[in-house]
């Protein structure tokens, strides 16, 4: 009797467009005072942050985070909740992580972090160095002037890009294929400059990618101080002996796993939004920004449906990806088995550009699906959220990519975002709670109105 | 024949709409280079806050922050610095600031700020605490429940409010007036829950108005983790004590200066573009956001202006104003100067809701000029700006309303302000620096906008 007199006043509402708006932004108001005024997201940060600490897919650390993320799903009532198993790869920083020059009659010591994936450098390397800036500017020198020595990528962020993801994207080459490209140059090591654009002592890691057909050598980041103060060093004596140790090894790839909450949708069971984040984080600092604030967002999202009392049309699905960082093994998993089971996706949401406060949504869609995307603009007005973009969701549903679906990514503001990324300096303390809750609360509403209109296919 | 050039290509520049969009977009993205590139700013912020530190009107710091801002605007070539005398309090917050309340057979201290103005103690004043939540609460009481005792304003932020400037605005009568409301209820003395949104143990200071009909009675505020912790141990023990030791004093009000560094106007020197913020600061933190940030963005308008070789064709002045905080005699001083000397202003921009990033301008002014601020969205938008709004410009150009002035206010991602606000907290380690230049450019380039369309009057 209630749910006929619901769907008879909703059908009022719906058929009069200018009460379906309304009745969106009363809607969009319920869900922001929820997570603004219930929100439980912070607390569920410092528990991963601080409880788990770092994890590494294929670490114990990971291990517990999955368990973590189960229980939390869990707690919250849903329809089901369970895990996927994954395979990962192992690596492991080891215990020795150190580098000196020698200058000024000193010995300078310098903090280093090993990029992931690294080999270990089997006691100390020492040899002089080769900087350069890009690896274009690698390629110009001839191999006499590269052989044995230790190759050094000192190419800053373009401080003048608005986006700080656009000028990241400008530089990360340099980590990714940077050490393969020195060893085709007979390389003995690689070092890099971070990629950030804070001047600091934090060196920020990430994963390197070995050509498989050049030997692999070790890899590691400088901090950009460091590297600023390796360069002036090394136009005092370009002679100056570099040292360097790392103990990273690799290990036989291992079983971890996706975890999924799911609410099951009342008309359409089969088919799926889909909100989520990446558990694993790097192997330093907390992983609170990347991607803590994602994982805890999106259990958020489904919180907040479950507390208001919403019933959503389509299944709505959490995802905590495992391995983002080092393969995308859980959005791989997780796309490759929707496909085996004939599930359909409707839409994907992904957080994780950090939990500053959000600015907007880009999606990757069909121009149909972009045309509603921006639609959405004056409901979301009051909540400061103005990017209605094309442009790239993330990185763990991109697999899911397909002619149906429309992947969102939230867009957040990231001036602050490579001064943590990767680093030491990514802990809980940085996370701001109410940037993060709003994070939450765009990306519940985001859903809600996917779920409302079940979204345009083309 | 240099400038006969220059001019006769902006006139045709001007003559076509599409043209002038055009330049106006080349010199926004000059702007911006020279700002994220060369920018001092933050190198400035850091002498402020670290080399003179918190700087109350009327304190020796505020003294040597004014010699530093007049050596800072000089050293970059202006048409003219100078200081304009503004007669200032001085009230001193003493060296004794303490509260403590038995609880649970222990001694519990609290951390308390005294709030801006308030009397001493004259040694210990231990009372009985009545809690109430707002002053309408208060007067619902009788007096025989106050007379004697502590009122205790309890009364959050509204964590619901998207713009955390209008949960401000929900609370600050607590500061400002709940003082002299419990003195007229025969309270000893008023403590309040800091206005922040933040859950720590900051307290938040901020001037309290006294009534003169009424006794003036001691007021501080307690941190948001104590006030909820006392309130606890009212409902325990409803009788607790509460002691309170504040030896503030009143001194004579003295002279101190508003900073003023000019580039004059080639076409209309006698009309006048403002920029600016306030260079006090509360005396505890080091006053980074609250204004130290407004400060040095004003300061890196002219800085850019010159860097760039642009010669504006009204007179920009930036306006390091003396005493926001406590009365406004900086603003208020410039504006009645600005009459008498009959200085056409027409427009004044002040940046002073911390150095976050830029989300747009509000203004107050006419609606053809709200109109023109309207237009400039498309110019903006490559720049992360979209807020374009009607409301409060500033504190310390407020005073310059007439007929003919535009006021805008930088508006800026204000989601952790209170969490540092007049607060030990308001460090210059919790401003990020690309934060902090997008505002700066964000203003050079309204300056730029502004001087070029001589901005409509009516």
């Amino acid at each position: 009797m209630k749910t006929t007199l619901c769907w008879v006043l909703w059908s009022i509402v719906l058929a009069f467009p200018a009460n379906a708006q309304h009745a969106d932004s009363l809607m969009l108001r319920t869900i922001y005072h929820e997570v603004l005024g219930q929100g439980e997201s912070y607390q569920r940060l410092r528990e991963l942050c601080k409880g788990v600490g770092h994890r590494l897919a294929g670490s114990s650390q990971a291990d517990a985070a999955i368990q973590w993320g189960k229980q939390v799903l869990e707690s919250y009532g849903l329809d089901k909740v369970y895990l996927m198993p994954v395979e990962v790869p192992r690596w492991v920083r080891g215990k020795t992580e150190r580098a000196f020059y020698s200058h000024q009659g000193g010995r300078q010591e310098v903090p280093i972090t090993a990029l992931g994936g690294s080999v270990g450098t089997g006691g100390i390397i020492a040899a002089n160095v080769v900087e350069v800036r890009t690896i274009e500017d690698l390629h110009k020198l001839e191999r006499s002037e590269t052989e044995g020595k230790i190759v050094f990528f000192n190419k800053p962020m373009d401080p003048l890009a608005i986006n700080t993801g656009a000028a990241y994207g400008g530089v990360h080459d340099v980590r990714t294929k940077g050490p393969s490209e020195a060893a085709k140059m007979g390389a003995v090591a690689c070092i890099i400059r971070s990629l950030t654009l804070a001047e600091d002592r934090f060196p920020h890691t990430g994963a390197t990618r070995y050509d498989t057909l050049v030997s692999r050598i070790p890899a590691a980041a400088l901090s950009s101080v460091d590297a600023r103060a390796l360069s002036v060093a090394l136009k005092a004596d370009p002679n100056l002996l570099f040292s360097l140790e790392l103990d990273c090894q690799d290990f036989p790839r291992t079983i971890q796993y996706n975890v999924i909450g799911e609410i099951t949708g009342t008309e359409f069971p089969d088919q799926f939004i889909v909100v989520g984040g990446h558990l694993d984080s790097w192997d330093i600092g907390e992983g609170a920004h990347d991607d803590g604030c994602g994982i805890v967002q999106s259990i958020e999202v489904m919180r907040c449906l479950k507390a208001i009392h919403y019933k959503p049309r389509y299944s709505v699905r959490c995802v905590l990806f495992i391995n983002e960082e080092f393969g995308n093994d859980g959005g791989e998993t997780y796309a490759r088995i929707a496909r085996e089971r004939g599930e359909i996706h409707i839409a994907a949401i992904e957080s994780d550009g950090g939990g500053f406060t959000p600015r907007g949504f880009s999606m990757q869609g069909s121009d149909v699906q972009y045309a509603w995307l921006k639609q959405l603009d004056d409901l979301f007005e009051p909540y400061n959220i103005h990017q209605f973009r094309r442009g790239w969701s993330g990185v763990d549903i991109s697999p899911l990519k397909d002619d149906r679906v429309a992947l969102f990514g939230l867009l957040v503001d990231n001036q602050r975002y490579f001064d943590y990324h990767h680093s030491n300096n990514d802990v809980f303390e940085q996370v701001n709670r109410r940037e993060l809750e709003l994070g939450a609360a765009a990306m519940a509403s985001l859903v809600f109105l996917i779920d409302q209109s079940g979204i345009p296919a083309q």
